[in-house]
């Protein structure tokens, strides 16, 4: 479209536009509006700047003549002579802050606006947010406020602009864009704070086929997937080395119906082996899949037989190593018959407040709040042995796999009617159904963290290539997650740590002064909080600790603090009410008994304390101590800090 | 100075300045350069655009009428009345990209500009650099390449301006600022890049006076401090549980001779323990002093009877606890009688081909190729630690205490004289002489890695308070160093592995994909490059590994790949001649024998490889193996990242 075109259609909205004027090639229009900016309107040239038909600072209409010979010699040597069809436009210059609103039409989120600092800035400095085109007031604002740019809005150099100003401009082009399915690309750039409002100064629209909306897996009267209470364990195997063994051995304690099955028969854990499916008497509502990959379409029609509600398919070699087939044919069952699938290619599933273990992983996880969903089963797998070592306990874990029917989306509906679970990580690689994914978020009641993977083009390639899934624009992801409510970590520990330390407000005891203003920058850049001493608290520190103490948090207590100096600061920090978490920063001076000092972790309290132990062989003792009684502790200051 | 004063002094020196005009309160100028920005000229109002003192876009002489009305009514509504003595000033107001060029005199850098994108955008997103006032054009290009807007020198959205015009206005600002001395500060905002070159549209000066140059401990014949031939160890103690004992312990190999000192007398490891220093005989050359911060200042004077050269004093109990009255003794007579001092208040000193371990850290260090210089001693403890784990060997340890003589700037000088260090790395929480310490930097023909603390407010009072140092502007402090060559390190261990992994072509060979995306995310988002596998490359990898294997880098050779796999992979990576650098991104699947895998890591070769164990227990007897071979491994990505 040209550009006086764009501006007709923007007219029925409520957009503010620049005066202009558009004027044929041999036409001297009226202007009274100088300076101005003089383009080309022309089918023939798309990038009017790379052509030199763009001529900004004009304050005459001599100038605007010259101009206009410039251009058209700018073009010509290109190689494009102009015609009668071709027109000039000129629009008033203004002055002020340069903003930008744009829309594309995203692979995985669908119509998506990015608003942000304009001007030349839009490229160098990328500070531009996400909003889902179906965003509400609040979430323009979240997302707008993610932005550098937002601080004009909320007093920075006495700037008196009002962000609704900015949601208004939104909103419009929300409107523009629903109403004008075909528009699948817009740009406003620069569009010009004033007094006025927002101008808009130059606008590209372009039309074409948007993408049609995908609806993923949506179904309507999904069964929940967390009534099981009948379970089949289908290729539950004696043989030890195999993973049916192992999720056989994982699910003994679960306190509904058990039934294993095996073709060759025989008994395991005390359990009968039952040759065939058909064997089992009555429905089941739940079957975890444990055979090689060319018998599971087959077993899966069987267990449509028996009524079955929830089918998670560990077994691997579908779309990962290239079967798509098989898949689509688990896909089409699963609608038909109004079964839920998680997997195929996965590490199965586990319940814990049920004791419904059916994962190959390790046993012996603590219950607790957090439900974990992973994309991949190797990174579950470490976080669940992170979890285990900081005694971090779950109420669901759930590793996705191929993410054949179940996808993230649904599985947070599913979740948000769980009282056991409290809050939702999640280990994202890619999604396919960004506007399901955003429903989801958005409707969730429990709070969502998530770490994904796919920030650099050279790991979209890793993740395609192992899972085959959409990668994404990670800075759209992360704008759109954040606008709906969700809170995206720069860490994946933090998908463990981060939903028990919701209010941070940290102190550090220790008794190395090096150390501890390494840890406060990393406890800064994080994020984190550090608490302010006050008077009447450092008096009571300096009643028990050395005279050169630092009289500041951190803490330092000295080099030469044995247990008991620690153990006093502790007993005078654990009355500091605002303080929820406590650093306790050990480093092997000439005779620490760090041993006795991470005992002093045990004490009961409201403020957690995390013993940080700086040093190699000196600590072991300590850790493994700590280790013992299931108190997470740190070994580098930075992983120390990588949750907050 | 008002600013048409500022523009009288410029018109001196190569600088360009916008049209304008200086005129009384009751003037009408003559203007032919509208549109024109109206500024008061007061010395009543300081802060202009606070007080409404400027009108932007004022097209004619009307409007200008209304504007100098509207400044009047705005300045007296603050309360300030105007009269005869004020003047404005009318310039004209040019559209172009807005940059930025300051001058502070800096409390530890003293005079240094700063240049960067301008307009609103200087304090939004603090894209700026820093340039010494002696910076030649070698320095300051390579300051302004560190800045994002420096895209717009190098062919950025089509620009074609030349990087000369940067460096042009910057050389302008040193002339300006040598040639005044008194010129404390300057703030050009906006300069507008044209085609006729940056045209300065608003500027400040203030003058005052400069802080005095400091020349810092600078001293002619000083002698080179790695000449140690006959040491001197007081407060050599036989009670284990003492300092005295440790450094005595771990002097013991020192190819040179050694006198042990302690009032008690006796015998230590078979040397004499002499009650007085005077007992020896003949001159010392350096000593090492370990006793109770009251008895230092005496030692030293009887050191100076025997020439001593060079003076390391471990004791504590100066500065950081509050007696800067014995350090100043100790920094005069060091002049005086020209000794150098390390420390006090340090944990020692190291010269490893020397076998000259004065430290009391851990003992069984290797030789090699880097200096390490820290201004905590549990820093360099955690760093020793770290190092002796990874195998990696000093040629010099120095623990620089309070720095009461010798800084950072004279030990890099004397550094660069030692045949045996070729990197130099530094743990740095403050400096005083900046200008000194860049000086050393600029001549130093070993490369220097710095580590420095304080980037928030928080570390610099937590540094404060332990070293009683200034720990100055992060910002200012890292620009200036990258400028002069030094490399600035983000994580603290990059201080030991950096030196060794300068040119960095990275593979990943791993058993999980998951993982491997988020390694991938770690190593771009560190800068790191990753390896293209070439056709031939991929179908040698084809010809050993499963057919659904990654066919990229990461090399994803599948979950159930056992030792076999991974030694096939390796042997054909090898002959990949452009990697230097090779990740082992070893996950626990059902049956990975982890110990035959990292074994392969003994394997000679160009290539550096380095495991990443991820996974608790099952990976203990793994990591017990390679820590016995010394070989370095990593337990989280991150950490495996963190010093690229």
């Amino acid at each position: 479209m040209r550009e006086s075109q764009v501006y007709d259609l923007l007219r029925g909205y409520d957009f503010k536009i620049t005066p202009y004027v558009s004027f044929k090639m041999d036409e001297v229009p009226k202007i009274d509006f100088f300076p101005i900016v003089v383009k080309l309107e022309s089918d023939k040239v798309v990038h009017k700047s790379d052509f030199g038909a763009v001529k900004l600072n004009i304050n005459s209409y001599d100038e605007l003549a010259v101009a206009k010979k410039g251009i058209t010699a700018n073009v010509l040597a290109k190689g494009i002579v102009l015609d009668s069809d071709d027109r000039f436009i000129a629009a008033q210059m203004l002055s002020g802050i340069e903003l930008y609103v744009g829309m594309v039409d995203d692979a995985v989120f669908g119509k998506t606006i990015v608003f942000g600092k304009g001007g030349i800035e839009l490229e160098l400095y990328k500070d531009v947010c996400s909003i889902d085109i179906y965003a509400d007031e609040e979430e323009i604002k979240r997302a707008i406020n993610l932005t550098t740019i937002s601080k004009i809005f909320h007093g920075f150099r006495g700037f008196e602009y009002s962000i609704e100003m900015a949601v208004d401009l939104i909103r419009a082009v929300q409107k523009l864009s629903l109403n004008n399915p075909n528009i699948i690309e817009l740009d406003f750039n620069p569009v010009i704070l004033t007094k006025d409002g927002l101008i808009i100064v130059d606008a590209r629209i372009k039309k074409g086929e948007a993408r049609a909306e995908k609806l993923g897996s949506l179904r309507k009267n999904r069964h929940h997937f967390f009534t099981n209470e009948r379970v089949a364990l289908i290729g539950a195997s004696s043989d030890s080395m195999k993973v049916g063994y192992a999720v056989a051995r994982n699910s003994l304690d679960f306190e509904g119906e058990l039934f294993f099955v095996n073709a060759k028969g025989g008994e395991l854990f005390g359990h009968t082996l039952y040759k065939n499916i058909t064997d089992i008497e009555g429905d089941i509502d739940t079957a975890v899949i444990m055979i090689p990959s060319g018998f599971v379409v087959d077993t899966i029609k069987e267990l449509v037989q028996k009524n079955i509600k929830n089918v998670i398919i560990i077994s691997a070699g579908f779309k990962e190593s290239g079967d798509f087939e098989s898949e689509n044919i688990i896909a089409s069952l699963s609608q038909q018959y109004n079964f839920n699938v998680i997997g195929p290619n996965c590490l199965g599933y586990l319940e814990s407040f049920k004791k419904l273990n059916l994962t190959f992983g390790i046993g012996g996880l603590q219950s607790g709040g957090l439900a974990l969903l992973s994309q991949s089963g190797a990174v579950l797998s470490a976080l669940m042995d992170k979890a285990y070592d900081a005694g971090i306990g779950f109420s669901h874990l759930v590793s996705c796999g191929n993410m054949v029917d179940l996808d993230f989306a649904q599985m947070i509906d599913m979740l948000n009617r769980e009282e056991s679970c409290r809050y939702i990580s999640i280990y994202v690689e890619g999604i396919i159904n960004g506007k399901e994914f955003l429903r989801a978020i958005r409707e969730s009641q429990k709070k969502i963290y998530i770490f994904k993977t796919g920030k650099s083009v050279q790991s979209q390639k890793a993740a395609f290539s192992h899972t085959g899934n959409l990668s994404g624009n990670y800075a759209m992801f992360k704008g759109l997650a954040e606008s709906v409510g969700a809170k995206m970590e720069e860490n994946i520990e933090a998908l463990l740590f981060n939903p028990f330390n919701e209010s941070k407000n940290i102190l550090v005891v220790t008794n190395a002064g090096g150390p501890a203003t390494i840890l406060t920058d990393y406890i800064v850049d994080q994020g984190g909080m550090l608490y302010t001493l006050s008077d009447e608290e450092r008096e009571k520190l300096d009643s028990v600790l050395p005279s050169n103490w630092s009289k500041n948090n951190p803490i330092d207590i000295i080099g030469d603090a044995m247990a008991d100096r620690y153990a006093k600061t502790l007993d005078i920090v654990s009355t500091f009410k605002e303080v929820d978490l406590v650093y306790l920063l050990i480093t092997p001076q000439c005779m620490t008994d760090t041993l006795n000092i991470v005992k002093l972790c045990e004490r009961a309290g409201a403020q957690k304390i995390y013993p940080i132990l700086l040093g190699g062989h000196e600590m072991e003792e300590a850790q493994r101590y700590l280790r013992g009684k299931k108190i997470p502790f740190f070994k580098t200051l930075q992983s120390a800090t990588s949750f907050l």
